[in-house]
């Protein structure tokens, strides 16, 4: 199939079995993006006649899918460690392979994050000169978005790993927001040098002093994942995936807060119905299946992990993301500005 | 003057010179907490000459204070270690002293934190048996509010600490929300037991066998912290930094999106007069003023941080936080409740 590949063309792979809703919801996903994005083919992994059967209703998408048979899965609750075991032959690990082998240039998965992260990297494997790979997500902002890594592949970092997360996430936020030197802060406990745990103040040293893709703007805080002081904020695992957590949480309480307000009294309701239009559009930027969607980074593939629980639109976002980072070349970006850097590594060593 | 206290009342020692605003929202503030609050006395620190012109508006209150002049204040934006130095006779190193000398139950300050935080752990020393005081706030979530500690007094914190942070808080939760047993998370990545740093996991051990005035349900993540699951959330205090400023920033981001889509067009503008009161309720669940305060616990007295920038409503909340802790007898508790964990140390200590 690579062989007849036309230069625009992209191959995403996609494990149709996982996630919460299955095929039900992948296949108007994958609809919902070839409406807005063309020359894209889709090897789908999972089960072929129900893959058919939803696929029967899109006419204008059946040129473009390629179906591989499989009724294995990984379950969404089963341990990383059994996952691994008897991953052979499942649709998840079959998507992967795909990549491996050059048929697809990205793969996405909705179903098990411990397995899709444990199967990317031995079946993937981490791009030469990369430690470890990071989770990374696009998260809202007032100035639009925001791309925020590590957000829990990795617990403990030290601060070569930041640095070199600062390198994956300045490259993504090329291919992403289509700038030449994204900003970076490394998010931290208050914006003087002296503040910080020691991993984030040695890494902050090395980013400010090495040519990097991005421009390092300091220590960032919590608040400025929000406030869009810069394009890319990088982190530990442990700070990422606690922040990322805080946000869903924060978002479903002031949900919480919007109904329990317009409920109050027949008043309040008639309040609702006139300001219908406003209250749907504050819904809409709110809407998290807008950023439904983290990437796997410093493998040698991309590996899109979608929501569980994501529907139609919240798949097709992250499909989308698949899609421009593979259009965008980031694995040969990525190649290209990591021995860049690894030139720059005997004065990195001296420092850390 | 303790000698003719009465065995209600409650002395709050004041920094009239620390935060923004200073006197002019001060005197504003304390004059709504003797509104709803008896038996209160207040001891202002701070220049006389401002106070009592503030204070001729408000007759009632004249009766609750007593003024300690001086005109020596800590800079906000000084640095603790400078601030140390030359902090004889300013406000809020007067005010604090007040709280050691027995002249008042708690020191309310809107000035600089870290001289704050340092000031009061120097003149104040750590309860007997206490290794680190952690500093506190009430978050708002869907069943009311939640208390968090640490919030960026101790970057770096071991597992015992945590056990201890546990204890500060349950005793907190007791007083502020008025229950026998408050529940107590511990801040992680993933509820599973192999999940997290090393000194979370096992500061989880250690808090589910012994004995301590809370009820340890495990690990709680991020969105925990808003969806109502516990009384009280352990952490330390970069992960709870992180938290915080996450929270404020995701509010300002709802700020601006409701802005936005209220005035998007002039019918959306007309939407938003006859949704006024629903937005205003809506504006006034999410108002951080209703949520001021900071509290350094495990200190021989309480030490509560109002935000720098708190007007009178923000900073009357903080100081009815203050009068609260102080009515129950939290330091009281503290000392009953420190001693029976001290004597499960031996236990810890072979576990740590």
């Amino acid at each position: 199939m690579s062989d007849n590949k036309s230069p625009e063309m992209v191959r995403i792979s996609i494990d149709v079995m996982g996630g919460d809703f299955g095929v039900k919801e992948i296949v108007p996903a994958l609809n919902l993006v070839i409406k807005n994005h063309a020359d894209i083919k889709f090897l789908l992994f999972g089960d072929e006649n129900q893959i058919n059967q939803h696929l029967s209703k899109y006419k204008s998408l059946k040129n473009c899918v390629e179906i591989h048979h499989t009724d294995k899965a990984i379950k969404s609750d089963e341990k990383p460690s059994d996952a691994l075991r008897s991953s052979k032959g499942t649709s998840m690990r079959m998507a992967i392979e795909a990549v491996k082998n050059g048929e697809a240039e990205a793969v996405v998965s909705a179903g098990n994050t411990g397995a899709l992260m444990a199967l990317s990297k031995i079946v993937l494997k981490t791009a030469q000169g990369i430690h470890r790979p990071a989770l990374a997500s696009v998260m809202p902002n007032v100035n639009g978005d925001v791309i925020v890594l590590d957000l829990g592949a990795n617990i403990l970092v030290d601060a070569e790993n930041l640095v070199q997360f600062a390198l994956l996430g300045s490259i993504f936020a090329r291919a992403h927001k289509k700038i030449e030197s994204p900003s970076v802060g490394l998010l931290n406990i208050g914006s003087e040098d002296m503040k910080g745990p020691d991993h984030v103040r040695a890494a902050s040293d090395i980013l400010s002093r090495i040519d990097f893709p991005g421009t390092y703007k300091g220590f960032v805080e919590g608040n400025d994942i929000t406030n869009g002081n810069v394009d890319v904020i990088v982190c530990d695992g442990y700070a990422g995936n606690i922040a990322l957590k805080t946000i869903e949480g924060v978002g479903k309480l002031v949900k919480h807060y919007c109904k329990k307000s317009f409920a109050a009294n027949p008043l309040a309701m008639i309040g609702a119905l006139f300001a219908y239009f406003p209250l749907k559009n504050l819904s809409r930027s709110m809407d998290p299946r807008l950023y439904n969607g983290g990437v796997f980074l410093g493998l040698n593939g991309i590996c899109v992990k979608s929501h569980g629980g994501a529907d139609a639109l919240g798949f097709s976002t992250a499909v989308i993301m698949a899609v421009n980072l593979s259009r965008q070349g980031y694995i040969d970006q990525l190649v290209r500005d990591i021995s860049h850097l690894t030139d720059q590594e005997t004065f990195l060593s001296q420092d850390v």
